[in-house]
């Protein structure tokens, strides 16, 4: 069979799932949470499917979340979206980022994105027939050069792929980058497509700098969110995309065909949940508990930790008593000390080696203290 | 913004939803069930919820359920699967219609399939860069002409697309039917896409003829299914897909980057509620007796009723009373009547009107009662 993606291989968080599940190892790769998810949550899903709502909810998504999502988003953010027309309820984040690709991404386009980053973007992009276009982000401190961008940008750019706070570095946007973002696209066609699944977990006071902060981006914006990573969900596959109207149309088109409709009991949960705004205005304090905690427990480590300032990850650095290749390094550290991160390289497409390695600190205590020690003891 | 689906309006089912709510009206239109699924297949959500079971789950599906569905298509259709490489949990069959198509079909590839028909096919196969074939079936009996599929058949033809139970017409493959085709794609890499949704769901102790029912068809096909249709629980979003592992290799590197999994508690919950053969094998017989409640209803009506066979729809003629439109048809069922239809013309890209009308029997007795006495007073 021709391939149409035929450089894709398995993930690399199924290829560390099944050798850490091998090895038993403590698993510090996914950006999964290990604990419960709040009580009450659970609850509500039941009450959904015992009060019968178990059919196809509508196709753009459940109205009462919907406008939850737009208040939310209208109270932080200061942007209003139209709940009937600029707000759709997604099957997960992957979902919203597909279908936001596909709908705008027309054959012969090229779309700027920054490496390293999540595995799916460069895919998407090639599956519509345009050109993925790479800028690298280089260690330590992962900052988007944009006069890089602003020298990439061509007649033929339709997007460019955005990610605040970055998955895998940890790294966050600061109104400065905004601004030069907004400089960039002003006078063009060029949609920003912003992956902001993490936008709830920014840490050390900072606010989130995302493109509904900026009136200038957010009119070029689609936004993506996800309800897995904000609830300690990740498995109820339910997320969220905002942008104006007209973008939004198309994407309605990709999405109507590909999944129709999302999760409807989880959708009455989630409505029902938003309802108190603690349940996300307490997140960022939640996880830089976690973070801190990492970071101490791995002091006496020999690992350098680069600072993270939003996400569920921290990238370790180990050139200083190693020169494997960082996926070497990971199989070592799975079969040999029983601890699983995922090597930086698997996010550049070209497999880049920084000999850095990433650890998801969106663990419970016993996991972090025991990843912890497992990692001090590496030589 | 330039559109990469300019013709694709809002799709029917919402446009007819939000006229129904408007008014009110009986709900004979989706092929969604009104009544309460089996409360155990709630139970089970809810113990999977409370057993932790929350985060991504693996990308292909979780074992246990691939091992069900592997199981039962062996014992049901003779045709064994591999539960490792050869099976896949979707987020809905609709997502898995849409993985296929796109793992598989090229730019410049021709796909052959049926019209009337479910209004995604064509769709995703445009957004491949190829070009749909349509094949016109007619009434009354809706059968395949294999004599046009051969003589549509070219160099470029990927892929033929069938559908079995078939909405919206209710008609069902013979064992001829599975025949002729694999005639025709005998020695040719033509693949097989089958939605099969409603493969539980066929009349009058007929055996169903999906591909895994034939080795010479089972060998190229993509089979697809729901458990929503199966299990009375439309919203939840889980569906499978099997195909040989050549196949399934380009369907899940789609089905990673658009979907990553899908939902954890939800595929626990199916999983357990399969160890029982019965939960599919009383499906037919549940659904004759709604079909056979309506019919009967429908005795004095104005409308002649053509038989169905299998799915939860059948179609139901005025021509003799009526010159109107079928969509006319429709929004005076919904507006005088208070009874909402689906109108054949929307499952033909050219809007053919047959003066047909699709009603849908996966309805409770009480809302089947009232739909055929609202259909029973028109004029
Ligand atoms: C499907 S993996 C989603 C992203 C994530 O959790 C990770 O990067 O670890
Ligand atoms: C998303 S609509 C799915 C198919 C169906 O239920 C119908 O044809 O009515």
């Amino acid at each position: 069979t021709r391939s149409k993606l035929p450089d894709v291989g398995t993930t690399i968080f199924t290829v560390i799932g099944q050798l850490s599940a091998q090895h038993n190892a403590i698993n510090l790769s996914q950006g999964a949470p290990n604990f419960s998810c709040d009580p009450e949550l659970i609850a509500g899903v039941h009450r959904a499917m015992q009060a019968g709502h178990n059919q196809y909810a509508s196709m753009t998504g459940l109205a009462s979340l919907k406008e939850r999502i737009a208040s939310k988003i209208a109270e932080l953010y200061g942007t209003q979206y139209d709940p009937a027309s600029e707000v759709l309820v997604t099957a997960s984040a992957s979902e919203g980022l597909y279908s936001a690709i596909s709908g705008l991404v027309h054959p012969g386009d090229e779309v700027i994105y920054f490496e390293p980053s999540f595995d799916s973007y460069a895919p998407i992009v090639r599956l519509q027939g345009a050109t993925p276009v790479a800028i690298k982000l280089t260690v330590p401190d992962f900052a988007v050069n944009w006069d890089e961008v602003r020298a990439a940008v061509t007649s033929r750019t339709r997007m460019i792929i955005v990610n605040t706070p970055h998955n895998p570095s940890g790294q966050v946007f600061s109104a400065d980058d905004l601004q030069q973002l907004a400089a960039i696209t002003r006078d063009t066609d060029i949609i920003i497509l912003s992956d902001e699944v993490y936008e709830h977990v920014v840490f050390d006071d900072v606010p989130h700098h995302g493109m509904a902060t900026h009136p200038g981006l957010a009119e070029r914006s689609v936004i993506i969110s996800s309800f897995g990573k904000t609830y300690h969900v990740t498995g109820w596959r339910v997320g969220y995309c905002v942008a104006p109207a007209e973008l939004m149309d198309e994407i309605c088109k990709i999405h109507q065909f590909l999944m129709f409709s999302a999760d409807t009991p989880m959708q009455h949960a989630f409505a029902e949940h938003m309802a108190d705004p603690q349940t996300w205005l307490s997140l960022a304090a939640f996880y830089q508990r976690k973070r801190d905690l990492l970071v101490n427990l791995l002091a006496e480590s020999p690992f350098r930790l680069l600072p993270s300032a939003g996400s569920f990850f921290l990238l370790a650095d180990y050139s200083h008593f190693s020169d494997e290749r960082d996926s070497e390094m990971v199989k070592r550290l799975i079969v040999d000390y029983g601890v699983a991160t995922i090597p930086l390289s698997a996010f550049y497409t070209d497999g880049t080696d920084n000999k850095l390695i990433r650890l998801s600190f969106a663990k419970d205590e016993a996991t972090l203290r025991a990843g912890a020690q497992a990692l001090c003891r590496v030589k």
